[in-house]
């Protein structure tokens, strides 16, 4: 079963694709690879919309954040949360349905497990994919284009073709770094481990031409704000109660 | 690549394992391979703690809803959203670390992208897994026992091991109603789908002898009342802001 762990771990995110239109016994095939992930006392939370119309394609552009991509390859999913058809279960019935935090957190979980699971399974298959946590850009635009809903939660976007560049995989953290017993490490072994991996990270982003200083500085720009503000208040009119 | 998908297309939870122990490259094969899934803007939002101590495998039993497996499989590792390392960066530099709903979703969907393809590289290798969402039951008390610092979330538990017994797959609902194109299907559509599902569901269990009616009640009972309701309130209190 070495090609399973092959195709783990080289993985990359591709950002250019051929024109290729994929074969639909290929999607389907991801696609009930997907819904094979594990899911939560069985709730299978979660759905894909496939985007077709160009149109739709075209306006979700300047919504994910200027991603041409997002347009022009050959597969574009909107992977959501679901609770729409335990809603309606519920209200056929004339029962309460109740959410809160967990119930958005089972819908988030058990949709990444089924969208891991595509990914993998189009990356067996020699495609690549690259995940759009821009979808999250403008929620309340993105759901006037696809129209989704009370309880289906757009969570991020999937793009999917034959890949039309050979980027190098970008390193990460040494396991140890991530993996621990028993207890948390103490700040400082955070930091240096961060430390080491500023050093491998410098010389991927020159080899790359990337003009960075480090990891660490782009984590620091990246957190010094708060992002996509507005994506509580528009879950929570979406029906996903935290409380 | 078939392999790949034979293993993603047989998943099954496993909920009973041999005793045989996991060796450390197995291991460290998978965290690998885990942490070479996508992640948000390359963040790592994610650790896992393995918890090898006999006496807090025996004290996160009840903490996870009396899960027996949570002491005696050979693995069991807390997957965590891990804020930790990007807050103690923006600390050391004197800058802002700043977090809301997105900072939150990232981290729970790294550590779940990271997490899957973990259980992927598992199964390949032949072990069975088994997601304990039981961790977020009591997150309190699993605090106390982990003694996870600020801004590290426990999300869900990981069991592995060589599994004990031979489940028989679950089915899932039809494809066609979870995939959908470009937009989302009327009530009557969705539940249509459920009522054929339920159909299947009801034959699975009976011949497992589980005594349910079908697939839609356990759904109904479910969702009948919030679950978890601390826990909005714990994530909050270890610095998951979301506003």
């Amino acid at each position: 079963m070495t090609d399973v762990l092959d195709v783990l771990l080289s993985h990359r995110s591709i950002r250019r694709f051929k024109t290729d239109p994929i074969p639909e016994e290929d999607l389907l095939r991801a696609v009930s690879a997907g819904q094979q992930a594990a899911t939560s006392s069985n709730i299978q939370g979660y759905c894909a919309i496939r985007v077709t119309d160009p149109d739709v394609r075209a306006a979700l552009v300047p919504l994910t954040g200027g991603q041409a991509k997002v347009a022009s390859c050959p597969l574009f999913m909107a992977i959501c949360g679901d609770t729409r058809r335990h809603r309606l279960l519920a209200a056929r019935a004339g029962e309460d349905y109740q959410s809160n935090l967990e119930g958005f957190m089972l819908a988030v979980i058990d949709a990444t497990l089924f969208a891991q699971n595509m990914v993998i399974a189009f990356e067996s298959m020699g495609y690549g994919t690259c995940y759009i946590g821009g979808l999250r850009e403008d929620l309340p635009a993105v759901h006037e284009v696809l129209r989704t809903p009370e309880g289906v939660w757009p969570l991020f976007g999937l793009c999917v073709g034959l890949p039309d560049q050979e980027p190098r995989r970008r390193p990460r953290l040494e396991t140890d770094a991530v993996l621990f017993d028993d207890r948390y490490p103490s700040d400082g072994e955070v930091l240096a481990s961060i430390d080491d991996y500023d050093r491998v990270m410098h010389d991927w982003y020159r080899s790359n031409g990337i003009d960075t200083p480090d990891w660490s500085a782009r984590i620091r720009q990246h957190f010094a704000e708060k992002h996509r503000t507005r994506n509580a208040a528009w879950y929570l009119g979406a029906g996903a109660s935290f409380d």
